[in-house]
């Protein structure tokens, strides 16, 4: 049989499911699957590629290829855009500047983002609502020094996100999640209690090895983020 | 020049980060840039497939490749087992099972499971500490209708996590992250205050269409789950 990469890749994937290939054992090598399943190496190579990704199979340069003792799984979030995020839950966006200043950044900050003695940053508070009720908190900080742009943004209509996605649009991020107790001002902002559970994204965003900005986002009380994988 | 795909692909990249290629615009076609750079097409298509990926492009399949208006990103989080990721926070790593129960599933479970009327869940409740301190309080339930052997396994000595990574190796999940505040019971164990915030993760996993298991995670208070992208 003539096989393409996708054929190749299930039928591996179910020797590995049904133990055909137990975790630890070595994975024959490119050249004998192809020949098996009458295919180019590259296929193999393709469909091996993929198993690896899904966190099946582990290859080692000198050790070949072995099946997984543990598989590792990666989950793929989508980061969208709250603007989309919320319309696309079919509710009616709408949007907020809370607050606007120029100032020297918290030290805390300082170190975070890499910012030299001096260096100022742009602190934005925005609110988006959902259907009239508000959605999400976004505190954010944008690098002066990185960005001066910055400060002729209009940050009044639209948020700074859509505005640093059209000025910046690739970086490398890093993102957390957890949960934190809503303070007082953020618990009136998103018309919850003092002390309830909201969940919390922050992302640091560099271009080019400089931090741009950092933000964090407050969700309303029950927000979930869901993905499949 | 000879190109393998990397150079490609940073070289695309660059195009769009300079707006060489703005926003919207058509990206042109794999067999000119393939004599462009003097590569095969496939290299190309390599290319343009990771920045696809990464959501700088979109291909359609009858409008061609465009840049994309909102550079639409994914971040991508490892799902490890808790004692992996214990250890690898270079702390001790200790389980204990709290409870184990054969039960009829609650309604919103046996709703979310898809489970048939009758059928039977494996309910258990486990602890996992970090050098002494509790880090996750894990409360899962199995469906005995699609892993009768449950019956058989024996949590007393390790989490029902890597019994079911062995017994079913590879699966679909979906994993939801919120942040939930702590009943008087889970902050006895996680040994926090009522009401504190916590993060939550559930995940529900399915096995050729079955649904195997559903988890609620609960984690310590202050646990980020971080990843770069």
């Amino acid at each position: 049989m003539k096989s393409d990469f996708r054929e190749v890749r299930e039928e591996l994937r179910q020797r590995i499911l049904q133990g055909v290939w137990a975790p630890g054992d070595l994975v024959p090598n490119e050249v004998d699957l192809a020949a098996e399943f009458g295919c180019a190496r590259a296929t193999v190579n393709r469909a091996m590629r993929e198993l690896a990704e899904a966190g099946l199979i582990e290859r080692k340069r000198k050790a070949g290829t072995r099946v997984r003792l543990s598989p590792r799984r990666a989950a793929r979030f989508d980061i969208p855009i709250v603007r989309e995020e919320i319309e696309a839950r079919g509710a009616a966006y709408r949007y907020a500047l809370i607050s606007r200043d120029e100032i020297a950044p918290p030290d805390w900050l300082a170190a975070r983002m890499a910012l030299a003695p001096g260096d100022l940053v742009l602190h934005l508070t925005c609110l988006h609502h959902a259907d009239g009720q508000p959605y999400q908190h976004e505190e954010r900080w944008i690098s002066l020094a990185a960005l001066p742009q910055a400060r002729d943004g209009d940050f009044t209509a639209t948020g700074p996100n859509e505005w640093l996605v059209r000025e910046v649009p690739f970086s490398d991020a890093e993102i957390s999640f957890s949960a934190i107790a809503a303070d007082d001002q953020l618990a009136r902002r998103m018309g919850c209690a003092t002390g309830d559970a909201l969940f919390l994204v922050e992302r640091a965003t560099w271009w080019e090895g400089r931090a741009i900005t950092f933000v964090r986002l407050a969700h309303q009380r029950g927000h979930r983020m869901t993905t499949r994988y």
